[in-house]
């Protein structure tokens, strides 16, 4: 086969947006120019579903500058799908490509989008149509596997640790307990995030609930009544994604489901049903809250890690390298060459099949007992959520007072 | 009376949280520092609560730099609290007053806070104790009376606009229904501020409902199903305040209330039951979601209106210059000197108790049919919030296809 592969690209982006997503579409779009054999630059409108329909835009008329200004935009600028191909979606999909002499694909998304760019590629070889496909990994869960970590993830995890450092003030603010549910589907990296906000003695969460240790709701309510007796309030952190031993969700253990259906993102129920569960348990007069982070998570404009803007970019740049080179296919992925102060990071390719499909998990060497983050996890957490900013607070001690015999001189 | 009374000095805060309430505590320590009548800066930790318990700090203590960051900081750096003195804690606070020769006290609070501080005026006058005492305005949801708006507002509003543009992009990436509940209580301005998001064509929200209409759950379905039927998907900002003619809110009416208490922050339960009142009308297959933006709003740290932060600032400073002259008591109030381009802002005095108790709702002007927001408000808005980053999109047409006989060449 030719490595000089002449012919038009098209570019998709899958699954839910991320801050940064079009980071990555930017950079693939930006990098086809400086490559001859790349002619026209298309893009899928709602992925691999416009691509099947044919809806599909010359990326090329766009202005350098509206480029930059996309790649700073949150959530999937081409519109996004959650589609796996069937047999007859792939007949459509190949003739597509045919008709548009396209000869490059690149799939922006996480690990269902990998096995969708797999499937295509699959599809591309048996019928004997040359072309190069490739994936450019986004999620803020941040579970694909072999990667160091996802662009994507960053961001989202700078939101979370923001949200939960404003969180906790809040709480200091106006006590009582607070449950926070964290997206991150059934990984707890963006979870596990929130304690990037710890900065003071008392600063929350003071509990943190990951999908990979089994939840017990009585255990729970037990660790939040320890917490308020402690400090008179809780902040508490919550996956959306925790399960029981046996691997049904909260809700789904419950014999009645107020709401009807189980879905992770997009309701409050987990949320208002622990906070429910801890009034039981700790009274009715209990100031209890429950808020769920939700879309934010993903799309709030202004809110990026450099890094992570800098690494999405990077990936769909390298896509289109690789692409022009040696290999098929592949899916980009990223290596931590040096961490902390000086962080760095580069790509390197991987088969499609060591992506597609599987996800990977929150190591346990970075969970500490059943209801916190271990230290390891901040080591690997830090350079790609960025400097946080340092919060103030009112360190003075208590005046000495008459009414107060026994002065504690207790700072607030 | 001696317009030079020599004392010491007492801060608090009250209510919710905003991002800038500290700007305002931050405006009276430095301010204070300027006259020499007022001796010691205390701080109230937790509001009046503090007074009465006398849980009192020396605010002269913290560093000129750690007052910038305190300032910068969001949530109540002093604690906050929600009490009405009974007669026995007035006697307290009395008590604490004579104590500690406490001559000027400032409250930073909204309506309720208004209401101590009045008070606290007529305890003090009664035992003929001489003090000054001022009210600083705050809050979120804009509904003080007399000023032109309210400290804390304009922050909280950036917030709303910033995560309804991510959120309609969000919505364009990935169609379905999206309810966002946005706070304000029963007035309708934090709400409105969602409409800041629409940039271009399409933009959500698409739909707009205010406390200050009442509000019909078939007319709210109605109006999802003709959006939905127009653009394939709808945004929909709704007040958390939201009722009936009848003055009962949403979950009210419903004669089984899923969650058993009725709250309007911190819970999921409205945006939920909206939701699957959606999901009823238009089929179980449709994707529905609902985020409550929640707390976020109010302590989300960074997310700073630059107008707000100053006009806070200077409501802090103002209440002690007014109170080294003449008047005795009042509360602070923002006036609209030039808008647009040009803004500018001053402070007047309005005595307490045109603040106290009562609150304002969002005038009818600025509301457009049962749905969404006028223009009126835009302009009102507009300086409060500051610039927002502009989006982008991608434009390019749809290529022709042989697939597509009836090419629509529609942009996204």
């Amino acid at each position: 086969m030719s490595s000089r592969l002449k012919g038009n690209l098209i570019v998709g982006q899958s699954g839910g947006p991320t801050a940064v997503i079009n980071q990555s579409l930017t950079g693939v779009v930006v990098e086809a120019t400086r490559h001859t054999e790349i002619q026209n630059v298309y893009g899928a409108l709602h992925g691999i579903q416009g691509v099947m329909k044919q809806e599909i835009v010359d990326l090329g008329a766009e202005s350098a500058e509206e480029w930059e200004r996309i790649a700073k935009t949150p959530c999937a600028a081409l519109g996004s799908v959650r589609k796996k191909p069937t047999p007859d979606d792939c007949a459509q999909i190949l003739k597509a490509f045919q008709e548009h002499n396209i000869r490059y694909f690149f799939y922006i998304g996480g690990n269902d989008s990998a096995e969708t760019t797999q499937i295509v590629q699959k599809l591309a070889q048996e019928a004997r149509y040359e072309m190069r496909v490739f994936h450019v990994p986004k999620t803020i869960d941040n579970d694909l596997k072999v990667t160091d970590h996802c662009p994507g993830y960053g961001s989202a995890a700078r939101f979370v640790a923001l949200a939960m450092m404003g969180d906790t003030l809040d709480n200091r603010s106006l006590p009582g307990i607070k449950i926070d549910v964290i997206m991150g589907r059934h990984a707890g990296f963006l979870t596990a995030a929130s304690v990037l906000a710890r900065q003071e003695e008392g600063d929350g969460p003071h509990l943190v609930y990951v999908p990979e240790i089994d939840f017990s709701l009585d255990r729970f309510v037990d660790d939040v009544a320890d917490v308020h007796a402690r400090l008179g309030r809780a902040v508490v952190a919550v996956s959306e994604g925790i399960h029981n031993a046996a691997g049904k969700t909260v809700l789904e253990t419950q014999e009645k489901d107020s709401h009807g259906n189980v879905q992770l993102s997009g309701t409050g129920a987990l949320g208002d049903f622990l906070a429910e569960a801890v009034r039981q348990k700790l009274g009715k007069k209990l100031r209890v809250r429950a808020d769920t982070y939700g879309y934010l998570q993903r799309s709030f404009p202004g809110v990026v890690s450099e890094v992570d803007a800098r690494e999405a970019r990077m990936a769909g740049e390298a896509a289109v390298r690789y692409a022009c080179g040696d290999p098929l296919s592949g899916s980009v992925a990223l290596k931590r060459i040096e961490n902390r102060g000086g962080y760095k990071s580069e790509t390197f390719l991987t088969p499609l099949e060591t992506v597609a499909r599987e996800t990977k998990s929150l190591p346990r060497t970075m969970i500490k007992g059943t209801n916190d983050i271990a230290d390891d996890f901040l080591a690997y957490v830090r350079p790609l959520v960025g400097e946080l900013p340092r919060m103030g607070h009112i360190r003075a001690k208590k005046i000495r007072t008459q009414h107060s015999g026994l002065n504690t001189q207790d700072s607030l």
